[in-house]
């Protein structure tokens, strides 16, 4: 089949704030062929993204992702992997095209397993998918007792496992401390606590290792992001001055490489891919098997709706022991109504990937409707966006 | 002072085409302050650049970059830190915003310098500035004839030094030697020769190593880019391959951390800094001295305008042995045009950093009107460019 078109839904709720919660917005992802769709969402500023399909060409390294993308044949993966290929090598100056592009790759996969009828796991040469067991992804609360609350909320809703994260962690090393005690007792001695921490030491190396003491005695599973994405020196740094905490780290990687790079460099404990970043399902799934084979535990960074949840659970669906999930659990409704089905945990507190053919996530499609934001750009008085015939 | 405005001005040639040539297109940046202006230019796609300038915010870790820069205060280098980490923390998750921010930080330098009486590298902490030896940066011709050719028309025009770059180069190992003999015999034996590969090789270090022979017998100084700019495992596998030739690349690097770990785990040679993308003149400025200290060679990557040649030079005019200069030879005529002033060779061939205040370069405000295309971004209505002060 040939690529007919690619639409793009920017959907936002009535008030964005400056809260850590990436679920304010989304960039939904549409792609058509051959009589079918797929859907996908890049993890992206919705703007700068459309902008990056549809600019103007600067140079021939240096041209709008639709160029590599729309006409395309799709009869199986290679195709997606060739159209990855050419979108690095032409774009290579088109920083946002990263972002960009993992949301269409995301829903390509998601068309060709609707058009075959198998989930994507397969097309990724999983024979079997496993249980994940999902760790509630909230933020701190302002102040420990609000940490408290919600700890012992996520256990009362039966999560295992809790990551607690960004502000107002690293603001005080006395604060920290409470936070990490608070998060510990709400969650119970047997809870697996996890912390992220934002970015927020920079690559202050001492500054994150003040707060290990507290996160062993607190058992923490992992210390996540206590660095800038790309400062891998502190990284390993960090590594150095571990006991338990593992650290983790990679939500930031736009390629395969630089996930890579965290393993071999930073020396990361865990690795966590957002396929709404990294290009998609395809590279996410290279990371897996890298890190499976470095002994390094793969996990997905997921903090928007459930069609990026499953399409982040595919490319380590088939690790068995790769066994905790992000699963983000006070999403704004935007990322509530987006999807018409949902992922929840069973019995046991685990969750499946869906059994559906693709991403097996059925789109609500009144609430593209309902939080669209449309969105008008025009070059040298030329409409470039919506696409003429959608206009 | 006060940042009051940041505009930005996207040039375009009347066609563009998929040539690899840079110059085809612009967009230059603009910053008002305190009755001062200085000037500053992304090496980025115009539109998805301004984009991410003036997006409505994702979260607080996915703002655009106006955020950070608008209002704030610039009353020396340290604001231009300053308000360079809170760019790097507070769009985080914006990808395309590190090349946006790097034309505003190179305005921000020139306007400081302006304000002062003083050229960017003693703003930099240079006590000197050393002319460098330019070295033609040109494309290779459509066949071995044309590189011939090209290569002595650089000689005859008194270049000491030229790189051959991109296409047809990596397409045909015979092809690929006929080149590099043209190209040698062209300049002389004398002459210093480079080769870009620009990327042709993915992450193929026996396709690449299949080239080393005949450039070290036409001794070529450097072998640049062979590789994906995030392939340092590729990039240290060659380097275990080569006698003679050196490796070079980092113009993809979109922060510091990327270029030093082109240095620590790609093991380049030669570390080639775009002011344009890494975030403007102090990220490079940081390469130099960390490329310095450890006996690599730091050099500008520039194809674009003179206003981009004089800040690339800034961050090294002070290193009296990195010596070798990109100096683009083959502009498209907006980028001639665009300054009024220009930065050429002197009797000896060698080049000097403008020594006027700041960036030392005299815009031609005519050409941002002759070559300028008009941008109109609304979402949800709302006009978000240009500025409604300015519309």
């Amino acid at each position: 089949m040939k690529i007919e078109s690619v639409d793009f839904f920017y959907l936002a709720m009535p008030e964005v704030t400056t809260e850590a919660d990436g679920s304010q917005d989304a960039l939904v992802v549409r792609v058509a062929g051959g009589g079918h769709v797929g859907w996908g969402e890049c993890e992206a500023a919705p703007l700068p993204s459309i902008a990056a399909f549809v600019c103007p060409m600067s140079h021939g390294a240096c041209r709008p992702v639709s160029d590599s993308v729309l006409g395309e044949t799709l009869d199986g993966p290679a195709d997606i992997l060739r159209m990855s290929a050419t979108v690095a090598y032409n774009s290579m100056d088109l920083l946002q095209a990263a972002h960009t592009w993992s949301g269409i790759e995301m829903a390509m996969w998601d068309l060709l397993g609707r058009a075959r009828g198998v989930p994507c796991w397969k097309l990724l040469g999983y024979d079997a998918a496993y249980p994940k067991i999902p760790y509630a992804s909230v933020l701190f609360g302002r102040d420990p007792e609000g940490t408290l609350q919600r700890a012992k909320d996520m256990r009362s809703r039966g999560f295992r496992a809790a990551k607690f994260g960004w502000a107002p962690f690293g603001q005080s090393l006395a604060g920290d401390v409470a936070h990490l005690e608070a998060a510990r007792e709400g969650l119970g001695p047997d809870g697996i606590l996890l912390i992220d921490a934002g970015q927020i030491f920079g690559e202050d190396v001492d500054a994150a290792a003040l707060r290990l003491d507290a996160m062993e005695r607190n058992r923490v599973t992992f210390f996540e992001e206590p660095f800038h994405g790309s400062a891998y020196r502190a990284y390993a740094g960090l590594r150095e001055r571990v006991k338990t905490v593992k650290t983790a780290g990679g939500e930031a990687a736009h390629n395969r490489h630089m996930a890579e790079h965290l393993i071999d460099f930073g020396r990361v404990g865990y690795i966590q891919i957002d396929c709404g970043r990294i290009g998609g399902l395809w590279p996410a799934k290279e990371v897996a098997d890298y890190a499976a084979a470095r002994g390094v535990t793969y996990i997905n960074h997921t903090f928007t709706s459930n069609l990026a949840l499953s399409a982040s659970m595919q490319p380590f669906a088939g690790l068995k022991d790769h066994v905790i999930c992000e699963y983000p659990t006070t999403l704004k409704q935007l990322a509530v109504d987006m999807t018409s089905s949902h992922i929840v945990p069973d019995a046991n507190g685990e969750i499946h990937v869906p059994d559906g053919p693709g991403l097996g996530v059925k789109i609500n499609e009144e609430a593209l409707v309902q939080y669209r934001q449309d969105v008008e750009i025009r070059v040298a008085g030329k409409l470039l966006f919506p696409p003429q015939s959608a206009a």
